[in-house]
Order: C-alpha cells, then structure tokens, then sequence
C-alpha cells in the first residue's frame, strides 16, 4: 500500500483538506441551492433514525424529507429517460443479480437515478458521498426504500466523510464485490483499511480525471490488483462533459454571479482543448471578442481556423474584460497579469483544478477582499482598481452554474454498463489493468439518449457492412477515433 | 381629463390592479434579489427618518442602508461610464440650471447614477417608483445626500404607489417644471389631480410602451398640452431592449428558472421581430432547433432566409421542448396548444405583455398546479403530464433574468438627453405633440457608449462628406432608417 | 428639361461613359459567362432577321439562339414560382389590359421571366439593355414569339444602346404609357427627346438607386410630371438585394477570383450597413476575424455589440489579409492604405459604386499591373509587395459573382406589382411625386416568396386583429418598420 | 507480389480504369481550368524538347511555358511559407543530401514548391503524375531548371501514365532509396516490375486514403519490405483535407455549378464525420436548414448537440433542396431515393469516394440526361422532373471547386517532413510496417504555419511543464488525442 502514503491520515484540518481528492471539494451549487439549509444542527451520527422497514443501517440529515426528495428524483427521471430505458430492458435479465456494489459519489436526484436502476438490475448498494458539500440531503432519505444503505450528507466533517465511507464498506454479513468511485477515496480507504476485499472485487469503475490518474499510477507501480474501468474517457462522456457542458455553463456561471453582458466584450480563453472550444463557441455566438492563449500548436491552428486570435496572455492582459483559464496547467494567471488587469476584469477558471489561477498571491496586504455576492469576491488594488475575482478561483461550472441532468444521464449510464460489463465479463478479459469502456458500449450510451432528440439513426444494408468491413451493429469506428 | 376614465380610481383591489399600468407590476428580480427581504414590517410610512441635513422629505425603507447602497450604486456606475463621462462633459454649463424634475420610474442602483447625473447637470429631483415590487430599498437611501427627495420602497401596496406619487408633486413651494415618467402613472396623476402644474411643465419625456401609447391617444384627441418625447423608441433603445438584451436573457431567464440543456432542444419562438430575433439567434447559437411562427411575410420571409422553418404553431406543438412568445399579441398559446404539448415542455414569454400565453385556461379543476421553484411552477394534467410554466406568462427577462447594467445606460443616456432637449430647446421647436429623440441626439447617446468597447470611430473628410451631403457631425442617416 | 443638361449627348467617349448611369457599366458575370463569345462580328444593326411571325421589328444578335435561350428561360422559371404564381392568380383578370410598356433593364433569363409574366397579364411590351455588356443574347431572342420587341445585345457601342432605346420608344402607331426603368437612362431619353409621351404615361417604375436619385432630384425640382414608384427601397428588395444576397456574394465572389481560404484571414470591412452585415456574417461564420470601420455611431454600436472590434483603417491596414469597402463614399481606400499594406492583401468593393477605392492613385509609373485571371490585377510595388485588387474596384458581387435567380425574383415581383399598382390606381391617389410601394404590396411580395421555403405562415383570429387593431389581410407593420 | 495480382496489367480500356486507383481520375478543377487546353495535338512522347542545360532526360507538354509556369509556382510561395521557411531553416544542414526520391503526386504549383524545397534540402528527385488529368502543364516545365526530370502532362493516356511512372523509376545510373507516392500506383509499379529497387528504399511516404489502405494490406499480408510513413492520418492533414477545408469547398462548389442560394434552402447531408462536420457548419451558418443521416450513434448524437434533426434519409427527401453525400459508404442516396426527390433537388457527393451515389441507376432508357453546365447534368424524369447532378457523382469539391494553397501547404509540408524523418531515422527505429508521423512532427508542421495567421504561441515555464509532466518543447498530447 505505499504508493498510498502520500495521502495522508487525518490528523487534523490541515492534513484532511489535503487527504481528499481535489473533487471532494468542490461543491455543486445546482439543486444543492435549494436544499433548506435552516435544517437542525444536530450531526446525523447523534441521530436515532429507523426506516420503514425498521432498519438503522444508514445515516443521511433527515428521513422525513424522503417525500420532498422522490419529487426531485421524479423531476431528474424526466431528462434521464436513457437510463430508464436501460432498466427496462434489462430488467428482466437482471444482469447486476448477485452484484454487491458500494458506491462513492455526489449524492443527487441523479445519483439516486442511477442507485435506482442498479438496484432494478439485481444489485445491492451501499453509498457514501465523494464530496462533503454535494450531497443533496433530501434525496439521500428516499432511496432507502429499496434497501440501499445510504451514509452522506450535507457540511460533513473530515472525520464524518471516512466515517461514512467506512460504514459502507465494513459491514457484517456483507462483501461488496464491485466498487464504483468517483475521485479515488473509496478505493483508497479499501487498500487502506481492508485490503482483502480485493480478494472478492471483480472490479472498480472510477469517473473522475483524479480518481484515473491514481488508478493508473497504482497500474504502474504494480499494484492494482483488479480490472478498472476508466469511464471518464470515454467518447460519449468527455464531448458532454467538457465542449457540450461548458458551453453553456461558461455563459450561465458568467450571468449568475456578475449579470454582465456578454455582448462586445473582450475576453481571453487559456487553452483551446474541448473546454477551451466550448467556451469560445458559447461567447463567440453571443458577440463577445475572443482572443486564445495555447502552448500546442495544433490547438493553436485549430483556434486560428475557427477565427479566433492566438496571442499571448500579456499581449491582451490590459484590454480584455475577462479572463477564463481551462488549460489543466498551474499559474496560468499570475499576479503580474492580475496587476495589469483593467478594472472591473472578471477572472474565472473552467479548468480541471484550481491551481490556474495564482489566487493564493492576491492575499497580500495592500490589496483587500470584499465578497460583493456568494462565489463573487471583489479584490481591490491600492488604487482602486477591482478585479472580480470567481469561485475563488475554483471551478465556475461546479461552483456557480448548474450541471444538466442530461450531461449526468451520460455519465450515469456510462457508469452503469461499465459495471455490467466489469461484473459478467468472461474470466480473463480484463486483467489488473486500467481500460476504456469498449467503443461498442460508448457507442451503446449513445444510442440510448437519441430517443430525447427524436433522432433516428440510419441502419447499414448487409451489402453496406460488407463493404465497409463492419458489423451492422457496430462498433462503427476504431477505439481511438473521437 | 375624460380620456382618462378608462384608469379608474382605486377602490378595491379589482380596479387597483387595472389601475397601475403594466411595468408597475412587473418585477426586476435582478439587484432586488440581492435585497435583504428579512426588513422590519413597520410601514415606512409611519416611520420617522431624518437625514444628514436634517430634512425628513422623504419616504424609504431604512436610511441606514445608505452605505450598503452606495456600494452598488459604484458598482453600477462602472458599467455606466456614458453617463458619467456626460456628467462630466456637460458639468460645466450645467444644462439643467433650474430644471425640476419630478420622476416615476423602476429605482434600482442605476437609476441612481441617473438622477445623479441629472442633479450633476443642475436639476432639483423629486422620485418616486414606476412598480410596486421593483425598488432596491438599499438605493432610495444614499441618493438622500444629494438633496433628492425620494418616496419608494419595495413592496408598496397600491395606496402606498400613489401616496408616494402625490407625495413627488405637491409640495408647497416648489413646482415641477418637467417630468420623466415610465408607465405613464405619474403624467396620468397630474392629468388628474394637478391639471394646473401643466402651465409650468415644459415637457415630459415618456419609456414605456405602455406611457408612449398613452400619450399618442392624449395627442389624438387634441388633450395633450405640453411637448412630449418618446425615448422608447430610439433607435438605439430598442436595438438593446429587444435585440441585444433578450440575446442573452432568454439563455439567462430558461437557465435560471430550469437549468435545461439548449444543445438538441425543439424550441418554438413566436413572433420574429427584434425580441424574437434576439431569441432565436441564441438558441440556435447553443444548439437549438428552432422554429419560427409569423403573421407577417416579411418577417416571415426573414425567418426563412435566417435559417428557421417557419410554421404554424399547430403543426410543431406536439414535439417542441420549449416554447417561446415574442409577440405582443394576445392567446397565442391557448389551452388547445397547451393541451397536446408533450410531457416536461417549458412554456415562457418574452413579448411585451402577459397575454399572450392563455394562463387563465390553466386555472381549472382537473389541472393541478405544483410550484416547483421560485417562478416555475408545473401545471400537471390528470394523465400525468407536466407542463413548466414560468413567471406565470408573465415576462421571462424581467422575472428571471436580469437586465445588464449596460443595457439600463443606454436608456438612461437617452432619457438624460432628452430632458436636456426638451428644457432647452427654443420656444415653438417642440409643440403639444409626442417627439422622437433627433436623430443626431439617438447617434450621441452610441457615441457615449462606444469608449466601453474601445471602440474607435472613423470621421468624414471634408470631402467625403461633401460626397455624401451629410453634415461631418452628424446625423448620418435619415430618421426612419433603423 | 434643364436639370438634365447635365447628362451630355454623345459627342464622343469621354462624354459618352459620363453620359451612361453607372448601372449601365457594371457587368454581371453570371449567365453571361456561359454565353458563346464566338459569335460573328457583324452588328445587329446590319443583320436582316425575321421572327416566326414575319416580323422584323426587333434587334437582337442572334434569333437562331432562341431554343438555347428558352431552356435558360425555364430554368429561370423555377426558382422564379413567385412570378409564376403573380402570373396564374392574375391571368384572368388581366390587370395589364392596355398596358403598353416600355422597358430598360439588363436582359437576362430573369428578365425575360418578368417579361413574359407581363405580356400574360395583358401587356404590350418593347424593351432595350440598361447595359451595354450585361445582354444574354440567347434569351433576348425567344421573348420574340410574344410580340415583344427586342433591342439588345452583348457589347453595344455607346451610339448603339441610344439606337435601341429609341427604337423602343418611337414607334409608329405604338405609344407606351408605362416605363419600367434600371439606372433612368430611358426616363432621361424620354425627357429629353418625347417630352409629349409623358401625357398618356401612367407612372414609372424605376429600380436602382441612380434613378432613384435622378428622380428625386426631378420632384425636387418640380419637373417630374407622372407619379413615380421607387421600388429599390422597398424593405423585401432592400433585405434580399444587401443584406441576404452579400451574405453569400462576398464568399463566392472572393473563392471565384482568389481560390482564398477564409479560415484564420483577418479582415477588415469598412462600413457597417446592411451591405457590410451580410459580409461580416459570413466571412466570421467561416473562420474570418473581421475588423470594421464605421463613421455612424449607432451602426458602430451594432458592430461591437456582434462581436467586431470598431477601428479605423489605419489601426489594422499593415495586419488585414482582405480589405472590403461597403460605404457608399469615396476614397475610404486611399494610396496611403494600399501603401501600407502587406504582400498579398486582397482588396475589393461591394459598395455602391466604384469610387470606394482609389483606383486611380495606382495608376503611376513606379507600380505595375498584371492581369493574373480575369478581374484579377496584381498591383506590384517596386519592392516587390502585391497587392490583389479585384475587378478593379467594381462592384465584386457584380463582376464576379452572380445574383442567385430568387434574388431577381424578388425584385421582378416587386416590379411587376408596382406596374399593376400604378396602372390601376384610380385617378388621384398617385401625384406627380415618387412613391415608394405600399407596405401591403412589399408583404406580398414577400409571401409569394414563402411556398418556395414550404413556410406557413399564422392567420390572425379576429379577436387578435381587434386587439392589436390591425386589419386581418395586413398591412402588419407601419410603413417605417424594416 | 502476390498480393498485385488484383491489379491487372493494362489491356484495355476497362481494365486500365480499374487499374488505376481512384485518385488517379479525378481531376481537380483548380488552377488547371486556367491552362491553355488549345495546345497543339502531338503527344509529347513524339516531341524533342531539350531544356537550357541540354538534357532531355523529361517529357512535358510544352517546355516554352516555364515562364508563366514559374509566375504560377511564385504566387502558390506566397500561401505556403511554412515550406519556404522549412527550406530556409533546414537548408544549411541539408537533411535530405544524398536522398533520391521518385515522387508521383498531382503536378500543381504547389506540388512544385514542394519539389523545390525537397532540392533545396539536398534531395535529387524523379517525378510523375497520379492522375491523368489534373497535370498544370505550364509549371511541370520550370522545375526542369532545377535538374527535376518530370514526366507528366495533362491528358495522358493509361498507356501513358504508366510509361511516365516507368520512365522515373527506371534510370541508368541513377536508383531511387526514397518513394513519394499519392494513391500507391508508383509503389505498385516498383513492387511489380523493379522489386530489386527495395534494397535500397529506404522508405514510402503515402498521403492518400487509397494509398494507405493498399499498404496496411500489404502490411498484414506481411510483404512491406521497407518502413513506410502513413502522412494521411496526421491530426493536422486530416482536419485541413476534411473539416476546414469541405467547410469552404461545400459552397464554392455548390455556388459555382449551380448558383443556387443557400439562405433557407432545406438541406440533408448523409454523415456527420469530419467532412459532414465542415459541410453542416457553413451551411448552417449561411441560412441552410440541414439534417443529418448517421449510422454511428456517437456521430448522431454530436450532430443533434450541434442543432441537427437528425433523420433517416427517407423521411425528408421529398423535401430537400439539395443532398450532400459524406460517408465513405456506397449506395447512400439510391434510385429509389432519386425517384422520390422533389423537382430541382441538387445532389452531390463530398465523400471519398464516388460510390456513395448510385449513379449507375439513372443510366436508364426512361430518364434523360442533359448537360447543362460543365460539371452538370439535368437527370429529368417522363413527368419532367429534373435532378439536378454535380460531377457525376465524382467528388464535388475536387472536381467542383478549389482547394486553397493553404490546405496544400499543409499537406506538403507534412511530405517533407516525413521524408526528413524516414531519411535520417537511425537504424531500427522503423520497421517493416506503415508509421503515423510522430505527434512532435505533426505538431511541428502545426507551428510552421501559424506565422501565417500571426498567432504566438505560449511557452511553458520550467515549472508548469514539470506540472504537466511534458517537455516544454512538446509532444503536448498523447499520441491518440485529436
């Protein structure tokens, strides 16, 4: 368990924020903003609360909120008719029967989706919260009803948070055979705490950049000891996670905490990946000026073709009227640039960490803070000037805008076929190694969420196939084609 | 002062509502939201507040919110620099030396900077509010120190609206020689009860649809004694109101209220004119299938050219996502449309009134209605489907999205503009009719605001200009051109 | 006739090219390209031809090349199913009854459309060339087997375009009593030399904005002695003749003389009309960064608010790959910028006329031209440096791209309608003034143009006409709305 | 050389087309539509030519064009400064001495830069043409100067074209060791004829989709003898060939055959790949209504994400203005298809290949076939009904339109590159197997072109690249992102 070492166990505040994954952090604003935060101020560990069914193996805020919770899972239900679909199909096969699976994610009305359709497919689930903001505590109560052990809720201490986690994985009388985490600390914890689970697991599944990278340096140390599914990337996931989300959730965060007006502005994008494109496409179409900074000169090109100017940040730094990082990379905005800024600069980071923008630098002493709204701080220089400054530098979609229930319909059923197909592979298939979801089951997802669009998908003729050397029912394109 | 009976005097809440013209009710939830709503109850009627100077001629919510409000009164003022940059430019011969100037109008941070300008320039105000819900309460106060007597709060009942009003006019020892209204109420209250002040005034300048139309039908019947200008359709103003504003707030006000994806959305917008111009090339932007209604073939045929299929509302009614009204006209979307839309469908309006989704059909026994969110509520069918109504029908930019500070100076600009024509102008330009704005006033009030974009203009030579017989300042295009 | 001494009689060629209107000059590239140039040498004015009718009362190149021109004809005709429609619903009252038309405009297969549209209604036709090098000298033949009688051909001399007009005018036993002009040299003619036709004229129908000038300046001067229709300004013709038709003009006219990809080119266009819109549009629809000039400060409002950077020339002139004029001014390119710009810069005119670019400040010693294709010259400095200047300074839609057939469509309905109109109108609603077409002629013109889109346009109920207090059948929009 | 026997020797007309591969027939309209077709009718294998230095060791058309020619090649330089400045940064340690390529590519101008720039780094070089059509006569003469022995014109027979191939290869004294070839026929002759010749390749540089395709087989068939270097696939090539470049040549060729109109038009595009991707995008941006037909649900998807309705061909082909195929597939659009079109309907092919249309069906007794323009037929149907059919079917953006020098230098500087890297691979590093280039190559190809658009490119820090784990020099991506 070495390689772990470098998370370190929680001995205080300091070590905790560092020991949870960069995810864990970050919070979603979306329906976690209606969630009534006047709840009562008694921790849920000090609670006594029984089921209908009688059973005390779980702890969320408030069991009483399970009928406000069904609504919003209702409402989720609505824009997640891929994975309803799913679990009509396979239910009758019930291919998950016998799966025992302890999950480790944002707990929402989607999440509750996905835990739903699982159940529906034969498994058993346990569940704790990957992140100790995100939890919606409301629709934590009513996934109970199916025997789903929940352990999450809303404001989580350190402590609280491997609490929950341990509470799913170490029960009497049950072994989990199937994990699924998004961020890495679930199976952290196992090869922490209870290495021999792995003797039983037939595989993890893992969702987030964070929780990937770990997997694949455990890979590369030798020491993953069972197949891993890397579902953040695929095909289907990453076009909706990263160019289709963002391109909205950059106007959306944007609007929601500075009202300003997209229309004539200069803006700069850092990094031109499919973040970059996303929101360049979105500000572009909506009359902004769009200038880019790339270190890749194949992105650069490409933003070159698409009509946007490629500079360097300090060629515009004084012009623009707001700044949006999505590189990946570190320092990208540094105090030089936010002392060159004009006043009224917004700056903002889209990117995959909050390590863009050098925040930490702007916490001198000439210059104050002042938090105008939530998310919205104004850090004014000597001389007046104000630069307004978002999300602390954190991520902008996941702080200030909302996450459609569609994109998270993707990654839902994404995460579920993955486990379907991890849990009745063949022995053999998949060794201790980390893999992509198959281009056929990419495929698959996709499939299952052009019913929304009304889209009708064209059928290759027996002569067409032969022809093209492909199967009729896919996969129509090498893996590595995106 | 007969043409008025049509607006009768209060008597009961029926009559009262009809009574307030429509921007009196329609609510900004912009800055208001950030408005502390937790105010003591008391009436500030029945308050006794005094300020610096010692004067109590004034009604707001709580004078010590001053600071609070001059904070975003700064804030806004720094989106407004075509207003401050004429503060200062015109400081010097102080064009409105002697102007008294009652106003009636939404009071927000930017109309602030406004009256502001306008005592800058030399004016003495007395302001009260255009709308009932629509006062930031935080900026009545600071405006106090500059002398400005005003009589507004958040949340008035209509007895409150026109104390309030009454309270602006009639004051010993000082009379108002040109007024600035919105909505018409106030020109309407001293039609009415003051017919006398008219002799003083030397014009009104009128913003509203609803005050414009108002003041037509005075001038049509030969009632209407004093010059009147119509800012509301400048040029310039609409171009922002309709074209550039709702561009981005239809995203803002469906994001805000649903948080729906627009990418592969079926959206329905009727009416193509500016404001469904504005829609359209937004949502098709974000990747929206659009279609357009039309009862006018040039707009029609504008559509058709700008890429959407135009259509009756009929044939597409049961397969859009989300509908849209932009048309000022009255049940364009009537129950039967309402009947056969699918499960989930988003209905909303962006025209200028709240008829033209038939909300009242909606209001029967087998439909039951479930609000869901602030502004949204789902009107649910007996088989179970849901219909997303938002603000009630009424209009989306102003329930559920804000109004870019920008925006508001341009209209601001042009009101200012006005008042210094009007009260300068030389006897017998203006007569007893309703005015546009010059053409050459509409390019002034561009020419203020093209510095925010850094935007430089080219100027005419000599002999180009002679070329083009047009005058090197200006105006540069006949007044009907748009 | 005074105010047209300043259009001298033909005394030689200098006089002569002063004396034709600039729409005389400018070429259409389009279907004149496919006409055989071969043809033989001899003037049609030598050339002995009979029709099939046995007449010799016309002049064409070549009454052999009727059949070939007839299948251009048809082909016309079916992007043309607006006139066709005018064509049947009319054809049984025959609104042109006695109608005895004289006309002067290019002469192509969507002319001969208009022409055959108006014989069906019931006109008497005789029609000469608006321009002595746009003439399809193929379908200026097949028109014959109508009784209409031809003067035209590719390459007239100066003296052979007045031959023909006249020819068409002053006939025994034939006296017209409509004028359908392009440019009013036939109006000019008329003036000039048979003053006394204009007693039996009912009214003149003129298209380009040099006859609509020469006429305005004729009302002006108290000497226009029948009503005259501008339908150049009509807001269909208008939107379809700049905005749409330069939307898609600026891109082919640019592949079809420089093969140049517009991806990643920086641009600058000066002047934002509609002209410029449409160029815009499209260039940064297809990767361009487009730069503007503009003198209007409204119209450089809207180019910010776009998303154009607002410059002057001389900002960007050493960086821009392509210069486009759209103004309507002289001299915007000066020697000064063409010095200044860099190797290879493409430079080129959609504008009104060609003074846009100086031109002739390229004509000295120390620069060389060289053709490289047709209407393409380099422009060579002694150092070295090209620059691209395209059909030296003419209209580039004009010269080198072609006019889509439902753009003449548009423009041909509108004429015929105004013909109608004028013929009809009962005595007294049209004076000795110019007129522009009534906005319910302008809104059907554009829905005859509708079923071509298969759009469906929505009927008002009559409550909803009541209520928005318009007439059911429109007009929809006041007659100042664009 | 087994795996050849499909490739039959010439013995007549039909099984010299089919031995031929595809690119070797269709002919780019380009540059060549402006070479004199007039020329005298003697073969140029019966002709004496000497060139200045006495050889005549070549065989052009007409050596006495190398002038024009030379004009021809100095304009391409000036869109292709990533070669030139390829050539002036490696020309000091001239890479490629010692090299002797034999090159059988398409004979433009810029394929002549390419040439030049290969001696200019030390190569000796042999050329033929691989098409029999697309030769530009005039700048296949001035590249003899630079003692290049061509042997191509424009025209060639099949007899021809083989003999041209045979007469680079085999030489006296002189033997190949590098191969360029664009569709595999030279590497086909070398394995067939002169397998000897292999001992001393060094390696095969091949660009085209044929090309690669017939090496992979012999790849797997296990009967590559050298290293060879698969140029097609490169991200940078492959997003110029499709995305960028269809984006542009969809219009012009559309424009340019049929002067259709885009705005409003109704259009479906059959496969949403690159091609689809840059086809839809400009259509869309021009006013087109456009849907999608897709076999892969991932495509679909994405184009649905874009505003795309995406459909079976069938349910909107009675509508459709125009149909564009772009899949690589056969038989998309089939007689049945066609038969159902509605009157006018245009259809062209943007694939690979020009099997998409079943063309082979219209040639049936009841249909008749009119050419009405070069490049296009009226297929009209007993009733009258015309189809109106670009190319053939053949690929409308080679045959239709240009492909701007831009994309070409791309392309050839990806050649160069790629023989640099085969020429001086130490020993080992390739094998017998087909290669991508390397990520670095391709990135560096990216950055030689960016100078032309002026964009700057950002450096890593030290610190930021020790972050990113990458070398600040690059490879920036993995070698599978796109």
């Amino acid at each position: 368990m070495q390689e772990f070492t470098k998370f370190p166990t929680k001995t205080g505040r300091r070590s905790l924020s560092r020991s949870i994954s960069q995810s864990s952090t970050d919070s979603y604003s979306s329906a976690a903003s209606y969630t009534d935060s006047s709840d009562d101020e008694v921790s849920p560990r000090e609670k006594q609360q029984t089921n209908s069914k009688g059973s005390s193996n779980f702890c969320v805020k408030n069991i009483k909120q399970a009928e406000f919770g069904r609504r919003e899972i209702e409402i989720a239900e609505q824009d997640m008719s891929a994975l309803i679909s799913l679990r009509k199909r396979a239910q009758g096969e019930k291919p998950l029967a016998g799966a025992k699976i302890v999950g480790c994610t944002h707990i929402t009305a989607q999440t509750a989706v996905l835990i739903e359709t699982l159940c529906a497919l034969g498994a058993q689930c346990r569940w704790s919260a990957c992140n100790i903001y995100s939890t919606q505590n409301e629709v934590a109560a009513p996934r109970l009803k199916h025997g789903v052990a929940v352990f999450a809720w809303k404001g989580e201490s350190e402590d609280d948070f491997w609490w929950c986690i341990d509470r799913c994985v170490n029960m009497d009388g049950w072994q989990a055979n199937m994990i699924l985490d998004d961020g890495g600390d679930l199976t952290h914890w196992v090869y922490k705490k209870y290495p021999n689970v792995f003797k039983k697991i037939r595989g993890i599944v893992e969702e987030s950049v964070t929780g990937v990278h770990r997997l694949y340096q455990l890979s590369k140390a030798g020491k993953l000891c069972v197949p891993a599914m890397n579902v953040n990337d695929s095909v289907t996931k990453q076009k909706f996670d990263n160019l289709y989300c963002c391109r909205e959730s950059i106007l959306d965060g944007l609007k929601r905490t500075t009202d300003v007006m997209f229309g004539g502005k200069q803006v700069v994008v850092c990094g031109y990946g499919e973040v970059g494109k996303g929101c360049c496409a979105a500000l572009k179409a909506l009359g902004a000026i769009v200038y880019i900074t790339e270190i890749d000169p194949i992105c650069a090109l490409q933003a070159c073709m698409d009509g946007f100017r490629v500079v360097k940040l300090n060629e515009v730094i004084r012009q623009v009227d707001v700044v949006i990082t999505c590189t990946g990379n570190k320092n990208v905005v540094t105090r030089e640039h936010l002392d060159r800024m004009k006043n009224s600069c917004i700056v903002c980071n889209m990117g995959h960490s909050n390590t863009e923008i050098d925040v930490t630098s702007l916490r001198t002493p000439e210059l104050t803070w002042e938090r105008v709204r939530s998310q919205v701080d104004h850090v004014i220089w000597p001389d007046g000037k104000r630069v307004v400054l978002l999300a602390e530098g954190r991520l902008l979609n996941l702080s200030c805008s909302t996450v459609p229930t569609f994109v998270l319909s993707i990654t839902a059923t994404t995460q579920a076929l993955a486990l379907i197909e991890l849990y009745n592979a063949p022995e053999g298939r998949y060794k201790q190694d980390v893999y992509l979801l198959p281009k056929k089951m990419d495929e698959y997802v996709a499939s299952l969420h052009l019913p929304s669009f009304d889209a009708h998908l064209t059928e290759l003729t027996d002569d067409q196939a032969k022809y093209l050397g492909l199967n009729k029912n896919g996969p129509f394109k090498p893996n590595y084609y995106r």
